[in-house]
């Protein structure tokens, strides 16, 4: 199934970019958990439009309404259903749009597989809006798991050619990880940040947009989470990232630079710290086998470019079969990856909380 | 579930390194394909060990034994069952290792996890062995998209920094395609197959290892296979790669190179060539918004150095919770991507039938 | 997972009794199909309370709001998101029950099963109004396939001990099919109907309430739907009619009458008519081998008599483990089975759908 | 899927009446559990054909053999593969039936859906076989449930309209259950048991066949095992049931009865019973709200009386579509509910465990 994924929760999402609403239903949660609802809509601003001048200008503030799952605060054993309405939408900015498909978007395979009875306006269910709600479950997940003294930080590890400093691969220091959720670029060096803000701004003046990596990490996994196969946290983990619109690339640890390093180099030795077992370093990224080895689960997603630019573009208008030029109008980022930064720590709670439950 | 796989697809796969057999359930193929057994044998044969003076010295001969699931030579609706037994196991062969983890590997993660009652042999269930079955249901599935004229092929892109020619994202030529998949070395630029070839040895003799990076194309698949989020082919398509032991990225068209790119640098644009839709250039990698686009779905998978090397490295036994000194022995690849080849295009087959089976 | 269900169409139930909401997502229906949001209230209001003195008087006009899906009044190929408000909802009926489990429900289970942590209040999420959001679904389903020629009609086949005239197992006609979807009584033999109404009134009277059983017939399915083993369409069908709150037994065609009879009594000979392979009886009720034999389908539902009665009943005070006496308060039906037939007619109409999308 | 299922667990059924072999895969079982494969097998012979004069003369030691998933004698963690071959099948017997299919089996819808590919030979998939695989894993899953206490008892409630003894609804006592493990036929009346036995030996005789009901009791469940809809234990379990070939009916605790009583008649009564709430009575069955009460989960199935007759029965040939008289040779049960018990407790046993493990 296309929109529902999970196995010990499972999550089932909803809605189109300019529809009534978008939404998620969440089986599987623990029982008894208090949810706070002011954090978890805090943690969607964070991926709001509307917020700064390097984001969209649509305006939403994408307060989800929980309508079951939940009782005096805590989830209550059933279904958590919740509903983001659509307050902004306007899909008369596609109307003239809808016949001729916007490059680097799923307007034509959509178009081919549903034979024009897509919802077309703003992608539809193949908008990045519905990283919104799959930020609402993962919201949640997160609680559950800060409860349980996980934590996942992550931040804009590049973008448009500018690198932020790289995490420690094994660990964080506690005022770096608050200070990034703070941050409209959430970035370690604020130098760098300055220099994305202003490549940022060029792009969007020239009508053009900009890619990003975001760089993620999960820290106090037990030891074992995951399996083996398709079981795998880091294979659970990538069906989740590349659900997210615009993704087009997934790394573990050393990830693709590990392909040029020798195995004396690439392997972590096993040492002893403080009567634990640990590995000296971790370019293995915490995965080893597909389980957790105790060590900080560490990854890098690649986002393409925003597609929509205002410069014009080559396509073809489906319904005459003609090639004529295309200017995408409508609110855009200039850069995907900045918005995308709490829906890869979202996708993370997700996978995590999914694999503790799994045991 | 760990080792079960698929929607309209299930796979199921089972065995460990050194058990009696590892094997497989399919259940959901279409009717009454004919199965070639021989050109099976064939396609698992280019992933067998002992194969080759650059791969592992285990001989096995990857015959698989079909228990059920075909009639007269084809699929007759009911599950496929098939067997590799393992000839050439030597669990012995890790005796020492039982209580002391091999850097690299599934082998802490897995103590903690099974508190001790995983079989250990050579990583038991999380063993590379494991896609031997992966590989003869992914060749079954290949024969079924053959005869649709869905054509997949893959090449060692990298070995050791050793850069192989790149792939055309628009397309393959067919002479290219049919020697790859007869050499020892499936690489399109003989030189750079020779260096490679070279490096590894250097690296076999020095008791190191390489990692290497595995490019695969999936050629005249049909417009819209996948769907949004988690339904997307790409999303499906990592979470069969990840589950590949030692894979630690994969990357769709551009893919980390995307995020350097401007949007106007990286959207195809849509053109018509001969009154179709086609993309003049394929930066996406046949893939947007989870759906194929009708050019070629291109993608890459980063291969860690095989973590069994024959120097020294630093463990810790857990049974004393020592620090100890390991040397791995046992018969081991110099360079697991080369035998991955065939398991990228196993997983590619998979994929791609589970989604076109899907519509 | 509790409250999802399906392979191809996959549904996902949400909602409290008497919480802000009950509704549902279903993924996979076909695109491009219209739904008629009039006769889709329409089939609600079968089920919804209040309509009849002979129902609990609880008044909810459970018109569903349609969230997502559709587009221009058709299927658009994303999930189908539904919402019905409870707007009669009385918490506060049911607060001296909180800790005093009803006799016959889910009351005592779930308070065990989730520590105190569930949504107590007419048995929140394990209530019958759960059926709202079945129905709605079902509903839907209902439409695609009455356009496939596929009609499914059920019945009250006895209430109480008074039995109405049972199905002709090879067919209905339609005079008999319409008018039971109009009645208040949907029972063939309008006399055995006005025993029914009474033994209902006197039950009722008397604070006591009456079982029940649905027959439900599909007809003009084609031949081979459903699967072996757990693929089967009753297998299938079962495990959504067990999910209606209050059914204690499903049977197919002969059902419990088969195991008193012979092969010879039982089997049903397969015959020519207008060249059409048909079976001259349907003691099979339309299944064979998990499979339509596109002889009608058959079966029943076996309701309990509605375990909400006004009459003292004995319980424990589960707060500080006394015995004592409890009434059941609040607004009850005094036959469950009455508004079940609707809910039937939703899960065979799921089933079957899900079964002919997977061919 | 058709041959998949479970939530925690997972079980795959394989194999054909006269193919090589039978089997199944189960992941999910819970790590480091003994398995006692002679008591397996004890288990197994209990269905296996061949023991007695009552049952088909067909000759199967029905020995599985355990290819993978258990190191020492203990589950390992990984799934769990094991074939039973096929030593007596006799594909030949199936011969001139090939396209006449026999009245109350698979044949007819089969060769529709799967268009003549359809391993025909006795059923192929859709063979009462396949429950030696069902009764394997089901066997292994009862022995882990032992051991946390948990005790399933099957008996054989009726044969041909000969009613055995009612199981207590309350609790069996442990000589009538062991009793019955080691009949020929568990029954708990000795009288009746002869009266069936002579029923069956004259339906056998005159080349006819009975049904029969199986009646099955799960002792010492926790409260609160399944959950709400189709999470039900009762949905759940029905789900397997329907599974099982033959199966017509399944009803839970009164069942169809109830639809007969009064809520004031139906509904048990909670009270303390040294210091624990229990009902007064069982006629719930165990299950209420789709979660087990404390009290024995009590069920009962029907099962048709073997279709396979030796008297001459009306068909049709398919390859010419010409009417036919048909007789059915081979070596058949005169009444499947007998070898059908142990399939019944390892249903259930299933469905427990699987419910046990998801909490």
């Amino acid at each position: 199934m296309s929109s529902s994924w999970g196995e010990q929760l499972k999550i089932s999402l909803f809605g189109e970019s300019h529809g009534l609403a978008v939404g998620a239903v969440i089986e599987g949660l623990p029982v008894g958990e208090a949810i706070d609802e002011d954090e978890l809509h805090r943690f969607l601003l964070r991926r709001a439009p509307g917020r700064s001048a390097l984001t969209s200008a649509r305006r939403e503030d994408d307060c989800p309404r929980i309508l079951s799952g939940m009782t005096d605060g805590r989830t209550n054993g059933a279904p958590l259903a919740l509903v983001i309405e659509n307050r902004d939408a306007r899909g008369e900015d596609y109307e003239t749009l809808r016949t001729v498909p916007r490059p680097g978007h799923a307007d034509y395979p959509a178009a081919v597989k549903y034979g024009g009875c897509q919802d077309a306006n703003g992608g539809g269910h193949f908008s990045g809006r519905l990283t919104a709600p799959l930020c609402a479950v993962g919201g949640i997940c997160l609680q559950i798991l800060n409860r349980r003294g996980i934590e996942i930080t992550a931040h804009l590890a590049s973008v448009g050619g500018v690198d932020d400093r790289a995490f420690d691969p094994c660990g964080l220091n506690e005022a770096e990880c608050s200070s990034l959720r703070a941050e409209e670029l959430p970035v370690l060096d604020a130098d760098k940040g300055g220099q994305m803000r202003q490549a940022i701004r060029r792009a969007a003046e020239e009508g053009d947009s900009l890619g990003g990596t975001v760089e993620c990490m999960v820290e106090r996994l037990p030891v074992g989470l995951g399996g083996a196969l398709f079981g795998g946290l880091d294979a659970r983990l990538a069906s989740l990232l590349f659900a997210i619109p615009a993704v087009k690339g997934v790394e573990f640890g050393e990830g693709f630079h590990a392909t040029r390093l020798r195995g004396s180099e690439n392997n972590d030795p096993f040492v002893l710290r403080e009567g634990c077992v640990v590995t000296e370093t971790n370019r293995a990224g915490g995965v080893l086998g597909g389980m957790s080895t105790g060590m900080p689960l560490l990854f890098r997603v690649a986002f393409k470019p925003t597609p929509s630019i205002a410069r014009a573009q080559k396509s073809v208008d489906l319904s005459t079969m003609q090639e004529r030029e295309l200017r995408v109008q409508g609110r855009h980022d200039p850069c995907v990856a900045i918005r995308a930064v709490p829906a890869v720590e979202a996708a993370a709670a997700l996978a995590v909380l999914d694999a503790l439950l799994g045991g």
